[in-house]
């Protein structure tokens, strides 16, 4: 039976595992933190549908409980040798033999304490929407000083199509995000203003565009095409910021008590370990280049080597799903060759 | 040995007539017209990286010269009988029995000629985006009157994110041919000034916000956040736009020798058919319903009819292609059970 070694065990690497175990390999799933899931442990509800992340994550759970899998958690590739069809890994002191490798490190969230002019790290008010989804979670979402925000600001694209932050690219999931949060916003805290700033509303998914709506026209959301520049904290915690309203041509001051920060995509730190482990190239946005762009998309420019999810390139859930079952055929063929 | 009928043959039929063959399965692929490739055909170049829509069909075409591929043109179901586990079929006269049936049926261009206010079928120099796209095939540029075009007005969203067309949703690949197509004018005529006229720019995947730099910084393509309200036909046969500039707030005239419509997606005429024949749910936005927008999602609410590409959502060609070998997954998974 032919062993395919997975890193990283968050959806893409789950989903594929389970793929390829019912395809009858023998999978070992590498996950250098003490659980699976990812990032999608931290989501509480997904985009359009509002489905609880949970869900999702249950799933994934059940489909890599199969005799064909094994899980080996706080575990990391320290050494890669190149066999003549095969690979030699170690992992914690043992050494496995993998026919192939599926590399499924996922992305990091960018660093929003590089936009210094953002506060981030600095006024308490200022967070992230990861941090507010952590809220989500909680079941409460207060400023700092633990009152009911009596406005929240929505800051998008931070890290990502900024050259300044090296990052050209958009990373996808922000704007549909940001929407579902500025609902979420909405419906735990009725009275509570809630902006968001952007530059281009991309809801380009199914049912995208259904939320912008509900957003507007349900529950108010306003919408600013505009960009922040700075922002700096009042006396009493709440934050102002200063921006262009790129609509109208003009400056703009506005008061809020949270302002959230929408932090782009960025390949991960795993990738770029992985990336030296097994020579693998990567693209000029520093994700994973593929084989081909259109029909070698899971194929490294390694043979053998397969990549699949958000190491390549910024997606949802369920296209990572879809981009997992993908690599798992091409794998298989792979294999059989 | 197991038989699947996938009904479509443009890149999902053919992708995941290959997958499920290699799998070791019997395919029979139906396709209405007398060739296989469907949209792909008339595309000369895809985006972002200019590749050549031959080069993709041919490994397609390559893809499904196997022999347990049965490759039925010009044919279509006429009838379909649900039996136990399986499904009859009448295509052409004759009758087969599927084990589980894939729908890879696509989409359809949205009929211009709806919007009468934009002139299409009326004024010749109103062209739409597939139209350029046949030009490009010739090699060569030119309005109605046989003259290279001074002016070239691109206008995003035709039938698109329209309450009044009927279609909410995002097209998702409008935006990008629009950017490569405006690059691919500059290139032939680099006299010819080209504009762009959007809502929101969405530029959201690897390397599109590349190549809208490129179109802005290379090669002068001015963006207008505008809506066209009407076009009418100027004595010489060029076109004369009436639009608001949604960033101005001001209404605007322009003329332009040749106007491009990025018609939208929509879902296609053979997919009403087989959602009827099938007794399929059509989602909100008349595209296929999935059984799980998460993690079913090549999975329609038929047991053991499967769905994939553009005929669930508006997707490019790379996203096809992944979603073509995930929905092969899940079959292969399903007919083992």
């Amino acid at each position: 039976m032919k062993t395919i070694a997975i890193i990283g065990a968050g959806p893409a690497g789950m989903e594929a595992s389970g793929s390829l175990a019912r395809l009858g390999y023998h999978v070992v799933l590498i996950e250098k933190e003490a659980t699976v899931g990812g990032h999608l442990k931290n989501l509480f509800q997904l985009f359009p549908d509002r489905r609880p992340g949970k869900e999702i994550l249950t799933h994934l759970v059940q489909t890599i409980k199969h005799p064909g899998i094994q899980i080996k958690v706080n575990s990391e590739v320290s050494e890669v040798q190149k066999l003549d069809n095969s690979f030699a890994l170690k992992i914690n002191e043992e050494t496995m033999n993998a026919d192939a490798v599926l590399v499924t490190t996922g992305f990091d969230l960018y660093d929003a304490t590089e936009k210094e002019e953002y506060g981030y790290g600095i006024y308490p008010n200022v967070i992230t929407s990861a941090d507010l989804e952590q809220m989500f979670h909680n079941g409460k979402v207060v400023t700092e000083e633990g009152k009911t925000p009596k406005r929240v600001a929505f800051i998008h694209c931070v890290g990502s199509r900024d050259e300044k932050a090296g990052n050209n690219y958009c990373s996808k999931v922000c704007c549909v995000t940001a929407v579902k949060q500025a609902i979420e916003i909405k419906e735990l805290l009725p009275e509570t203003e809630v902006f968001c700033y952007y530059m281009d509303i991309r809801m380009f998914g199914p049912y995208y565009e259904e939320l912008y709506r509900e957003a507007q026209e349900k529950w108010g959301v306003m919408f600013i095409r505009g960009k922040l520049s700075e922002a700096s904290q009042n006396m009493d915690g709440s934050i102002l910021m200063k921006a262009e309203d790129t609509l109208a041509g003009k400056p703009l001051r506005m008061n809020t008590d949270l302002m959230v920060l929408m932090a782009g995509m960025v390949p991960s730190a795993s990738s770029k370990k992985v990336a030296q482990q097994f020579k693998m190239e990567e693209g000029q946005n520093r994700f994973f280049k593929s084989a081909d762009n259109h029909y070698r998309y899971n194929e490294s420019q390694q043979m053998g080597v397969f990549i699949a999810g958000a190491c390549v390139a910024p997606m949802n859930i369920t296209d990572t799903i879809a981009n997992a079952r993908a690599a798992a055929v091409k794998i298989d063929e792979y294999l059989k060759n």
